[in-house]
């Protein structure tokens, strides 16, 4: 017989019986019972990050290299606000989260207190399943559904809406954890129909992402691009297998044009993982679905299934070679003369330890680090999957807790780095392995692409003035040294690659501002 | 005859000739064609701000002081979540706001891009009247009508959601500036009814928050407490008329058990500008309605309404006094010793200049600064309205900018400060006037008390650390140095004053640490 817990220790008795081992934290006062029942449960490590979005964005990172869920624990509607941008690029990661939004006291909500809104209406956008806990006695109940839904398929976010006085009052129960359904698996018939239909078309791809960038996925596809099919990894993957040893598939290219001339003449496009491509955002007189005019599109696994089995599957039936391409090793020399993209990922390649995890905030100039490192030590790439910046710094914490002892890169844009700056707190806080690097060119650079293919002519002063971080300069060594990072600044390679060397070996966080020539 | 003009401009020529001046920005590319018709609108300035929470909050502080709507410009579903918070807070301030936030173009919606998300949805809770232009010739008649609905009354946040066809496309036609309503008028009836029923009670008390705290109102409402009225303001202020020769009303308390033991015998509640007081948090067999039992409350303006012309005729109806009384200036020494809360009060009561105002992000330790500055020279404070932390420093770079010249003094936490640090990067771009104290405790120091409250006991390692914002301990200057504003840090009386002295004689922003004693 269980003693008498309150609805707060039966919630988190509850996923901690699930498995959940992390919570990224920024409670305030209606938390306060979820504080307390944390303090006394050494199953969860509470983590406490000084913004939601580092929170959330953690959380996204955090599932996507441990493959469960952890807890984010959110103060009401505009908590869950400022942690709301990263959670959308979990939706599109389709990354299992927990968030338990504290709330009002249920008879204190309809006097509509100052820190009163509609905290469901806020949730729903970005969550796969919410529930609100009424009574304390569904507390356990409701978190191990939670617990289940976060799992989809395919997953998402599932957000708990607990008023306080659910949470402080007795009558708790823990839960039992739920059984939860993994990917669906791809029923054999679809899978031979699938390579029916692969087998007659002349210019085939093959379109992955998720599910379909694992190591031993990519294996398979390695198999079929041996078999003679194109195989091209979305633009952004939530989590990809790389380094040498492994296959490398090409990437779908960004711009809508760019992709359309990439892809012309191609008659059968195969989806693994993901879904038919689109543009990033639409413009005057370009295309908007990325899929060439007469071109079969077929779906082997959607997002929510298991696409490594099926692409195994599709290369037996289609007795495809028993190995197909991988990346073979190189080593890089020192990089010397001007900091660019490209010097940046050599030395990335040079210094990249087995097992590292590089997380990249969709920055202008990551694609020197992805090309370099496809033939580095083996490691994940994470990339922002919903465009919604500042969420590098955030997944690498996930990341970093998800694997303990591995490093972790993260790759980010001066412009995004601030959204989540507060990110190298909890760094220094918890003394991660993470090496941060700032791509720093005092810019917006991607918006000055972006208001050219407008078309809208030179921009003014104003304009200019909305894409600039120059006047004044960020300096993200004080950023960094004011939060407790240790930090340098890189004016040229050759500073850069020792830099780098030894950020690598340090135990705790590093940050390297990488100032851009040009 | 207008020249054709695309959706973009029509948007804003409207908006500039409805008189807005102001458009606190945080583009991305579904907004460069209204980052390109802004560029050639002389009328009104863009302000550049790193974060959307800065811009939102901007708007905020801005209409607090103009009493007209700043323009908002938010990225997407993203963009917006990341100025919710702020936008909560200016809904609990009935500030005037626009929104414009950039969607996909239509046709593009449906396929679900990365950044797609329900808008739509995202937006409702916090505006007042929601808009999307489907089609390029609604855009200069929606942006009016957004103009207008900012007005309410009561004021708040009009969102357009504007897709990136309806901007780019031409047939855009600019709309003429609308009438909108200024607050309602509070009919004669109702204020010959209240003062019946005021003259009836034994232990009045009037309660006054928003339009109720002008001078000319705060005139009015001193002249009931000479006739015996006891008249408090709301714990949170939108904006007070302060300062030496002005009425002081006292103050809402915070906690519920202590605002209750106040009010105690209290038999009639009077409400100008603000609604029946309920407590900020619920707690355990603690009362959350903060009326006394038997009191009767009557409404004699509600927050949509004019409270200043009904609070006068309220008191010549009353017969009472024609003057009512005012605080007299006070003199501080120059405070010595430990650092404290009062110290720092004493100082800014000393060296604040005429016509300043007062952001304070709701610290835990500005008690000390408004009891100490009701002696000082008239200036406005404005409070955290809505409880979102993170407000202080945004609403400073608004009010700057609608007082061209004025000193703005921004009381921030160091817990409150981190979640719109960014706003600091804005202040030296825009080289704002603006001081900022950071009350530095290394603690929220509120969610100490509060979890004392929760009766939960003391707290354990786990939570403690959740409280806590040393390990390490943030250092302000260089996250403002790193920004580009000049900071000082001071950790003694004699110091902080000397410092603060220095500040208020600069021509752009300074940041104080404030380290404070214990």
């Amino acid at each position: 017989m269980t003693h008498a817990i309150n609805g707060a220790q039966a919630l988190i008795q509850t996923l901690a019986d699930c498995g959940v081992e992390v919570c990224f934290a920024n409670p305030g006062t209606s938390e306060m019972q979820l504080v307390t029942a944390l303090d006394r449960e050494p199953r969860i490590r509470s983590v406490l990050c000084l913004f939601e979005g580092v929170a959330t964005g953690a959380a996204d990172g955090y599932a996507r290299i441990a493959g469960k869920p952890a807890l984010t624990l959110l103060h009401l509607g505009p908590g869950y606000g400022n942690g709301l941008a990263n959670l959308h690029n979990a939706r599109r990661a389709f990354s299992p989260v927990i968030n338990v939004v504290g709330d009002h006291a249920c008879d204190h909500r309809a006097l509509d207190a100052p820190l009163n809104s509609d905290i469901a209406a806020i949730v729903a956008p970005n969550s796969r399943w919410v529930g609100t806990v009424e009574r304390t006695e569904e507390m356990g109940p409701m978190a191990a559904r939670a617990f289940a839904e976060s799992f989809g398929p395919p997953g998402g976010s599932a957000t708990l809406i607990v008023p306080a006085d659910s949470a402080w009052n007795p009558g708790g129960v823990a839960a039992a954890p739920p059984l939860h359904p993994g990917p669906g698996a791809v029923p054999p018939e679809r899978v031979a129909a699938f390579a029916t239909a692969l087998r007659a078309a002349q210019k085939p791809v093959l379109l992955l992402n998720h599910s379909a960038l694992t190591a031993s996925a990519l294996a398979s596809a390695a198999r079929l691009e041996a078999f003679g099919v194109r195989v091209l990894a979305d633009t952004f993957v939530s989590r990809m297998a790389r380094g040498a040893g492994r296959y490398q598939p090409g990437r779908f290219l960004y711009f809508a044009e760019a992709a359309m001339a990439d892809l012309e003449g191609t008659d059968f496009m195969g989806l693994a993982g993901t879904s038919s491509p689109v543009a990033f955002f639409a413009y005057p007189g370009k295309p908007s679905r990325l899929v060439p005019e007469g071109c079969r599109v077929e779906s082997l696994a959607g997002p929510g299934e298991d696409a490594g089995p099926a692409l195994a599957a599709l290369a037996d039936l289609l007795e495809a070679p028993a190995q197909g391409p991988v990346v073979a090793s190189f080593d890089y020399d020192p990089p010397e003369g001007e900091l660019t993209p490209a010097t940046i990922g050599a030395s990335l390649a040079r210094h990249l330890p087995a097992n590292a995890i590089i997380s990249d905030d969709g920055v202008t100039g990551s694609l020197g680090a992805w090309l370099a490192t496809a033939s580095a030590a083996q490691h994940d790439w994470l990339n922002l999957t919903g465009g919604a910046i500042g969420q590098g710094m955030p997944a690498a914490i996930g990341a970093s807790l998800a694997r303990p002892g591995a490093k972790v890169i993260c790759l980010s844009g001066d412009g995004a780095g601030m959204y989540t700056v507060q990110s190298l707190w909890t760094m220094a806080r918890e003394n991660l392995p993470i090496v941060t690097i700032i791509y720093a060119n005092d810019s917006y650079r991607i918006l000055h692409i972006e208001l050219a293919r407008t078309g809208a002519g030179a921009p003014g002063k104003a304009a200019e003035g909305m894409l600039s971080l120059a006047g004044p300069s960020l300096d993200w060594v004080k950023l960094a040294e004011g939060q407790g990072v240790r930090a340098m600044r890189a004016t040229d390679a050759a500073g850069f690659d020792a830099m780098l060397a030894s950020a690598m070996q340090a135990d705790g966080p590093v940050l390297i501002e990488a100032r851009l020539a040009g």
